[in-house]
């Protein structure tokens, strides 16, 4: 008898508010125990996950996406559905589709879209207590937006990484840098080939502490220059950032 | 000894979502009774609360306004910051001054807006589902629009009113019924000079109704010529509503 692999590809939408993070571990529940559960319920085989990469603790995804391999040869929507009505409501698969057999969820990335929310406020917001951080007026967004413009290209980002990455190299290029401002809400959007440990919420922390005048107006550009991470703000909330989106080539 | 008596008017954001609805009651923690607790715990002296109405199970409310009376010498600002430090994270003071001896905060007022948040997918969003309810495509909003038009202005809205309202007359105003399009979402917000019980929720159900087809395009005027709550949609679910703003006059 023949056994065909399928591989699928699935983008995942989470609130990382009760999660230990993406990956799996002993003694603490993860996005990636109740998705590679739910499906290995439904598929009646081990079903394995591989993600574009992990999320911390807390921290959601409306388009995490991760890769893995089945010989059902149930069509992916149906599997989509009944595995959805499987997962907690803060889980769900809201796309799924087949992929070439060499396609990789971690490895063939391109760019990845992280947004940061925030709001400025003296009173803490109870609803938006979950999914914004909170920056104490008053604060200078135009200062922001040209330490933000420092950001983009190619660069060493050793001085936004914390301790404990285990990247071979700290060079990554950023794409897109935008600070969007509705109100009193700041949304802090990077797009980029890759990002280090924490990467967003030291940008996050260094351009709020720029706008506050904590630390000079150049910091930015003196943190890329010298890789001092102490020369930045602060490592920000996890509550506030979501994973929004991951490209891949049109390989698939 | 002369007890001098201070009015004070207190807006409050809070997050429904685990609590009872604003109203306090036996078994059942509300939004009222945290409030209450944490305002005697800290003047030391019992204090009770008389907010502009009630909001439901469930429902959110960004600027519920209530009232109370103390006599205690402390200055607002610290009364408030002192108090939030006691209030559970789902609920915050996020005005406070003081007013006439005479304002009340469920008598005086002018007119309340409500938000109702929608968004229109085939998946549960998880990072929406505290706050919004979902709509499943497709949805004619153009055609909501129009009935939503039909609602503005004086009318009899006993159709728009689950049984077991109190109220004495179901003869209201609305002064604005907006439906806001943004990418997947659609806000309703709705001004009014009151609201009967549930009137949002069935406006809501109503229109999305009539934007999926389910009922008549002219259901809203219908409802409103014979009174009938049977020829309108559904009591939507009461997560997506929010209270907005409670507005009076400038007599503080």
């Amino acid at each position: 008898m023949v056994v065909v692999l399928v591989r699928y590809a699935v983008t995942v939408e989470y609130d990382g508010t009760n999660y230990s993070g993406w990956q799996r571990q002993l003694n603490a529940l993860s996005v990636q125990q109740v998705l590679e559960d739910a499906l290995s319920d439904f598929l009646k085989e081990k079903i394995v996950l591989h993600a574009s990469g992990r999320t911390d603790r807390g921290v959601h995804a409306a388009g995490q996406v991760a890769h893995f391999d089945t010989d059902s040869a149930i069509p992916p929507h149906k599997i989509r559905f009944a595995v959805n009505s499987l997962l907690p409501e803060d889980v769900r698969i809201v796309d799924m589709k087949r992929v070439a057999d060499d396609f990789h969820a971690q490895y063939d990335v391109i760019k990845k879209t992280y947004s940061y929310k925030m709001y400025v406020g003296n009173t803490l917001s109870p609803l938006r207590r979950l999914y914004y951080t909170r920056v104490l007026p008053p604060v200078d967004v135009e200062a922001m937006r040209r330490a933000a413009a420092e950001l983009v290209g190619t660069h060493d980002f050793r001085a936004f990484c914390s301790t404990g990455s285990s990247a071979k190299t700290t060079v990554r290029t950023l794409y897109d840098v935008d600070l969007h401002v509705n109100g009193d809400e700041i949304i802090l959007t990077v797009t980029g080939n890759g990002f280090l440990y924490n990467m967003v919420r030291i940008i996050a922390g260094t351009l709020v502490f720029v706008g506050k005048g904590k630390i000079p107006a150049d910091s930015v550009k003196r943190m890329l220059l010298t890789g001092e991470r102490k020369l930045g703000g602060k490592t920000f909330p996890a509550c506030a950032l979501t994973l929004e989106k991951v490209s891949y080539p049109d390989k698939e």
